[in-house]
């Protein structure tokens, strides 16, 4: 088992990285003075699988709960479905301020950490991630949100979670599409911060894939700490530093929005953005060599993300980018790479770059 | 003028309180770096009072605005009013990000403000309060938020404007019962804080419903130095310090409920709920004399307010504070008075305490 500290003062909280940890869940609660009652947000297969388990934990500790379960699809971090939530929220605990587990992948976990951002001005809530990209990703740092018809995540906030629980075991039940997505974020932290985590992933992908315990355990407790010293130096994406994780995103959310989020999902675009900015970086002569992208286009094809774009034109998704949040004040900004495990930060790339890279990627 | 700090750290910022200085507008925006796009929330009759002189004063500082009004009542801190104006926000400010000038009293400032901390995770937003409620409290301290069915402000958060510019000369065109009604929050201020400035409303109460100029600005200072003082030693709410704010709020946000926020406005609930609050202060002993609560029932009668409740029942309004967020965890939390000057928190008040003194104030 792994903890690693988020540092962040009065915000401060861990990370637990282990192998069926569900039952340590309740020493972590008491330690926390998250004692009373509490709102579970789920989806109906993450339910099934380990709610038994969850609620005999929250009976041991006497903690009261209740399951609220969300359809496990994008579409849940709407508006509509967050009111719905904070309605119940508000009738069925009336007296008793509880607090929130987010019991699931990115979506139940940027959708419950919204919840629990503005529900009475701000009440605590916890992430049990039970995806890869949640594990490595998501979960940490405090990036909660929810979808507008113009774009992801456009309303939100920062708030941390007082806890981050990954159990690996929950990782067995996943679908392997989903590991496979998870796979593109842990690619993007060697990419962007640790070429030793991106040469291990080239010789053991087929162990992570097969989703073996030791190296499961390595690049989740590796991408866990990248992404902890990230968020410590930059909570809230003012420094330029936070900024780097989005490595690969600001095209992706475009070909994920260009797509009606139907076409690709979050870690095959991811996979596309990454590869794009790549080529943007190859374009503007930041990477040296046409041999780093046959590099990344080999991993990626590796453990099964898609290194073509099809069915869908550059022209929408240059549209779906002018509404992404990453395009400040009228400016692009991206982040390139100089290296495997090197990124900077570029801005003003003119819309005939950034074309240029798409063709490639393009069918 | 008068200039005050909210210190705060890195989210200081100033309030700026005198008459007509609107025109001082853009150079504050200047050096606060909001020189591209606004989006201005206001209703129809502030509009048309006060909107020209903003315009002009965005044109000259080159600053592009959207005017955007909503209906002058409580009902417009809505769910669907708050997300229709972020549609719209995201819509017609494209690629740039805009700030918010949140132009109005507590309605607008709410709404407005809640709207910037969850826009694209947080964008700047200054107030521009134009009423006496909003110049010495609501615009001060960042409290944002929506109301539920359930309850008054049951989603928002903590945040802070940039700026408070408190023009005292819009105060002219207010209606005499908003006038009347932010007198209820000055006269809070000095029963929780401040026995010499409780005094001079005493003396004064023709000049300050007269709208007179000097003790428009004396009040407005005071109240605005207290709160300013009370955010920066508790910005959250955490420390118990901000609590004594609430002084009176507890029933008034309950007979608002329970009037389904038509019978008594704001400012009429919140002098019933201090009225209210001494009864109970005087009942459990901490005010030693009645003479005290003549003192203030005498007070508010002199500048309008309303000292006896009708036409709801004190089942209704037992009801409507079991939702409140003030009710924590199941035990209540009031804020009571040892002195004029002088307010205490208590937990834990009896039901049948808090009943005998809803029924000294019911007709």
């Amino acid at each position: 088992m792994k903890k690693i500290t988020v540092n962040l003062g009065k915000r401060s909280y861990q990370i637990i990285i282990g192998y069926k940890i569900i039952n340590l869940l309740s020493g972590y609660l008491k330690k926390l003075n998250l004692t009373e009652s509490s709102v579970v947000i789920t989806n109906a297969r993450i339910k099934k699988i380990i709610g038994i388990k969850l609620i005999n934990v929250l009976k041991s500790a006497n903690i009261s709960y209740r399951f609220k379960t969300v359809p496990d699809s994008e579409k849940s971090k709407s508006q509509a479905i967050a009111f719905k939530l904070i309605d119940r929220i508000s009738y069925f605990t009336k007296l008793k301020t509880p607090f929130i587990i987010a019991l699931g992948g990115g979506v139940v976990g940027d959708l419950a950490g919204f919840i629990a951002s503005v529900y009475k001005r701000g009440i605590p809530y916890i992430q049990i991630p039970t995806t890869l990209l949640a594990q490595v990703d998501s979960s940490i740092g405090g990036k909660v949100g929810i979808d507008l018809a113009y774009g992801k995540n456009l309303v939100g906030s920062f708030y941390q979670p007082r806890l981050v629980l990954s159990d690996i075991a929950l990782l067995n039940t996943l679908p392997k599409k989903q590991v496979i997505s998870g796979l593109a974020e842990v690619i993007k932290y060697g990419l962007i911060k640790d070429k030793v985590l991106f040469e291990y992933i080239e010789k053991n992908y087929q162990r992570i894939s097969g989703l073996e315990r030791p190296s499961l355990e390595y690049i989740i407790n590796k991408c866990a700490l990248i992404k902890a010293d990230i968020v410590t130096q930059d909570e809230k994406e003012t420094k330029g530093v936070r900024t780097i994780l989005n490595f690969g995103h600001t095209i992706a959310h475009a070909i994920e929005a260009a797509g009606n989020f139907k076409a690709y999902n979050h870690g095959q675009a991811v996979g596309l953005g990454m590869l794009a900015a790549a080529e943007i970086s190859l374009d503007l002569g930041l990477l040296s060599s046409k041999e780093t992208i046959s590099r990344i286009k080999d991993l990626l094809f590796s453990v099964g993300l898609p290194v073509k774009l099809k069915g869908l034109s550059i022209e929408r998704i240059i549209k779906a980018l002018a509404f992404d949040k990453k395009f400040i004040r009228g400016k692009n900004r991206f982040v390139l790479l100089k290296n495997i495990g090197q990124a900077v930060i570029r801005e003003d790339i003119p819309v005939l770059v950034i074309r240029r890279a798409l063709k490639k990627i393009i069918c």
